[in-house]
């Protein structure tokens, strides 16, 4: 499995995937699932993907290919005039290799599906946030609903609802995010470290700090051991249920 | 949806189930997923259910009747001479109605599937805590495992690895069951209050402790608002991200 988070900030944007792919528990493998195109000045484009490893290679191959070559076609993610063009260039190769994966050539098989996260920025717009669906079609996170998560979701989530703040710094993203993905990878076997992080300041037009985050990095496990510590002692702290009341 | 928790503790048994039933997101019940059987003085069984609702009902009105009136078959709830006897009763009893109902006849079809967490303890045993699965075979719970879940699994359940302790009181185990459900209960509209609670202690042979416990109950309500903020200090006690190291 994967899992991947996009956060939308007041100061920009935070992004974070996990790097395991496995066909089957005993073939697990590394792969990137973060993808960067940086034009400095002009546009940085951050693609996290989860979902058929065949399908998501494709849709950046493709994006890449022809976003350096010169082609017939109107836009590439080099020359798109906003994010949303991005969103739907995007869209439209997941859709284009989706239907020529599925035998039926017709509509999304569940087998050959992907979903990715896309933010970025280009000269002229807004940092933007989107979820990509394999149907094509995409949403845009806004004020109600800042991140945008794909992949194994739910053990991560809780503590994102609950400390998230458009406020924050990227120090604290980013020890926001290592929560989120060390209860995540201790639940499920299929999400792994490596982690790659990537930060982007709104207007910088480059990108601010991306790491890649591996299982011997001392603060992931300041973070991973503290956190366990942590939630014991949160717990502590409430009071017991009053058997005899 | 559903969720039901059952911990195998030193000092007995613990269980906890929430009461509400979906039939699509127009179409919200609340039934109880609880069932008790108790003689004291020889027996006492618990029984939780998750999955479609026709077969668990059907599940419990059968073992039921059984158990009250004579029968032809050779044990009942109320006979069977060992709890690993009566997760037997109640698997073949899954499993007849899975049969009945599934238009094959043949294997357990996943419209009509359920799942059920079962426990107890019958005079001269141990306090037992079985999962019983659609099939009819179940799993015991050991002191690895020392608990199972039902229904909506995710959410609540990284606190209870966390803060488990065989050793634990009934008073702990209720704020830690507690803090569970309402993690899972703010993620998952399926999921929804009164909860019922049941506690059982080793060799009494009678339920210990009962109670349902509504949204209004004072102490579901100081573990709901305090466990978020808990959960917020906690996040806070850990060190920010070292964004120049």
């Amino acid at each position: 499995m994967t899992y991947c988070v996009g956060l939308k900030l007041d100061r920009g944007l935070a992004f974070m995937s996990d790097t395991r792919t496995n066909a089957g528990l005993d073939s697990i493998s590394t792969f990137r699932k973060m993808h960067v195109w940086e034009m400095p000045g002009d546009r940085v484009i951050v693609l996290m993907s989860a979902g058929n490893l065949a399908t998501t290679q494709a849709v950046v191959s493709l994006l890449d290919e022809r976003s350096k070559a010169a082609s017939e076609r109107k836009f590439t993610l080099a020359e798109a005039p906003s994010m949303y063009q991005v969103a739907r260039i995007v869209g439209a190769t997941v859709k284009e290799v989706i239907e020529d994966s599925s035998p039926t050539g017709q509509k999304a098989d569940a087998y050959f599906n992907a979903s990715f996260i896309l933010g970025g920025q280009v000269k002229g717009g807004e940092p933007r946030l989107f979820m990509i669906y394999p149907e094509g079609n995409f949403i845009e996170a806004g004020a109600d609903t800042p991140f945008f998560q794909i992949g194994e979701t739910k053990y991560g989530k809780p503590i994102i609802v609950r400390a998230y703040d458009a406020g924050m710094s990227f120090a604290e993203t980013a020890k926001l995010l290592m929560v989120s993905f060390d209860s995540t990878q201790k639940s499920n076997l299929s999400v792994g470290l490596p982690l790659d992080m990537v930060f982007y300041e709104r207007g910088a037009l480059s990108i601010t700090f991306q790491k890649r985050i591996g299982s011997d990095d001392p603060y992931y496990r300041t973070i991973s051991d503290g956190w366990s510590n942590a939630l014991r002692n949160a717990f502590k702290s409430l009071p017991d249920f009053p058997m005899n009341a």
